[in-house]
């Protein structure tokens, strides 16, 4: 018999992330195991993103789709900032001597960023606090929920630099998460978005406090994680597929896959434990 | 000459529904007969669904695209909720036991309601008071048109049960009425969006006294139903349609729907009445 | 060597627009040739539409797409209102005595000013004051931009007339302005939408004094024409084509975009202005 048993074959490319060696961003996981944050860090700076980190970032998220134990992911900027975006020097300077295929490997590897954000089964929590702009604004945007402080600047200013607001998938997101007229506004002008704006349009999930931001994030995103993890990967999924599918057609892609998780065990962890009148603990299987 | 004209096969299968006999619901009809009211109706429950009330929902809902007498529906709860949803003991239980060819049964089945209440040309308002969750949140989200109270607790809470947001049309739907990522926070968490949330993200079209809520969803329906209702069908039609439509298609899709309005007698009602400086009188036809 | 080179070609259907003599409505072009302003000019019956307005301006906005000078477009009403739609003595008059094929060259011409808005490279800023019905307040939700007064009504009023809500691309354009549930409620009831719930609901970029309404949309305007125009097109373009793509297409639809927008002068008239420290100079090429 062979040693490449399906289970075998499925489970060989599955690895663990809780000890993953970020080069470019912190790395750190929670002590469960199951919440992993990414820490932009380069606050003097205000943590721009640079060619090596955007690879990473878009590398790590690519990764997580097999991790073992990572169950949602936390990305958040050192210092009291988000994230300022492509840094001028180090990507905007050389990206105006680039050929056309150099320019479009670029933009394609940031692309590839949001795809991987939005393909993994994890959800993305940002954590949103001062200067979020350009990339930094367009990693807020994949992510799944974002919370903010009441200082967060969100600025899709691709327009500043000379460039169109389609960057990243920005005409498609923007749309969907704070409607088409103020997406608009937003990428022609390349205006902020003050934190006041950015909850009452939806931008934002909530406020918090500068000095709460983090932990506000890493509990909603260890609440999801304590979750049925292999749900939420389906919804995720399918908020994805569902993008430009119609009315019908979606309906018949949720009772596909609903179905697949009523064959869950964490389904019906949850039935015996209401049963018996307790809370359920989900395993994600 | 064969019996069979086309008016007569076209108008054969078409029954009025006034004198419709529920089973698992309560179905009442306005006096001049073109509103009809669901009243879901297990109040000790908080009007849960059942395996049969799902079925009966989803055959009025086919059957009204051939009803001559009701142009507007309105669905409510008895005793001060909407509905609990998919029954514990009744639905999850089973669900647990069954194959996966009797899961997609179900989960098609669930499905199936959604579609028809999107399918038949009747505007559906539904009257939300209290709770209003799982498959009862989706019947509200599935309706055309929702009005709340301010105790209103609207939960896409499949997540606590273990299963995916994605249930009968939740992720497509959802995003387009709240934003993505307001509904990305209910469906990842099921938390309950309060009725307050629920009017300023755009869910509910208003609020009103638990006490009035029946009659001000009557008098809109009604409202309504004294319109053009051949019209307000194409309305509802287009809206489906040009879900995943781009803007020139949806364009070119709506001068063919208008121009077929066009020519019904309503519009000329319309125009004859402005003339003469009096309301119209429309008939639907 | 023929003189038909393709720079040839490609320029000579262009041409400047700045002295166009309108025929159905007033154009005024900015002391800099860049910004024109449609007044629509029939203010003591509020602006009403003809049948020849709507062809003058399909053909303006198509003619726009090869304009050398016009970089930003206003659309304005005179006398404190915007538009009341199409005139019911010159337009639904004759439409209720017309064959299908000429109703549905009247749709098709009105849906063909919708398309020639989104068409057009410039960004189409509204100023609506007053009256905003029907056809009117199609052209604002066909703008990019809108900018309204405390005293604006908007009425997607087609349901009044006899006829459905879906006119002109409504169905589809609304509902991402507004969510799905509020656009509903104005498509099926035709009720004015107050100037509060327009800003509160995204249909409305800001509110401004009646008295400073046109200057607002102009300065706005302005802005958007000192800017990176030629990446502003794109822009639109994009936001135009992922109307119905799903994220993974449009990132890669943006990805080629800005590699195009990378190889602008305008992209490297920033970087440099940048370095030196000043605010750059944008030429839209």
């Amino acid at each position: 018999m062979s040693s490449a048993s399906p289970e075998h074959t499925m489970k060989h490319h599955r690895r663990p992330y809780a000890g993953y060696a970020a080069r470019t961003f912190l790395w750190q996981v929670s002590d469960d195991g199951k919440v992993g944050t990414i820490v932009l860090n380069r606050p003097e700076r205000k943590n721009p993103l640079t060619f090596d980190s955007y690879a990473e970032l878009r590398d790590l998220f690519r990764g997580l789709v097999y991790a073992t134990d990572i169950k949602a992911v936390v990305i958040a900027g050192a210092g009291g900032n988000f994230c300022s975006g492509g840094d001028v020097h180090e990507i905007i300077g050389p990206l105006t001597r680039m050929s056309m295929p150099e320019l479009l490997d670029f933009t394609r590897m940031t692309g590839d960023l949001v795809k991987a954000m939005r393909a993994c089964p994890q959800p993305v929590v940002a954590a949103v606090d001062g200067v979020c702009a350009g990339a930094g604004a367009m990693l807020a945007l994949a992510s799944d929920l974002r919370l903010g402080t009441p200082a967060a600047r969100t600025a899709f200013l691709f327009t500043r630099v000379g460039l169109a607001g389609a960057d990243m998938g920005a005409c498609t997101l923007l749309p969907r998460v704070i409607g088409q007229g103020r997406a608009s506004e937003l990428l022609y002008t390349g205006r902020a978005m003050s934190a006041d704006e950015g909850v009452q349009w939806g931008f934002f999930n909530s406020l918090h406090d500068g000095a709460g931001l983090l932990a506000a994030a890493q509990a909603l995103a260890a609440q999801l994680a304590a979750g049925p993890t292999f749900a939420h990967g389906v919804t995720k999924k399918l908020l994805h597929q569902e993008w430009n599918m119609g009315v019908d057609e979606a309906i018949e892609a949720e009772a596909e896959a609903q179905a697949i998780c009523m064959q869950t065990r964490d389904f019906r962890r949850a039935y015996e434990a209401f049963v018996a009148k307790r809370k359920p603990v989900f395993e994600g299987d």
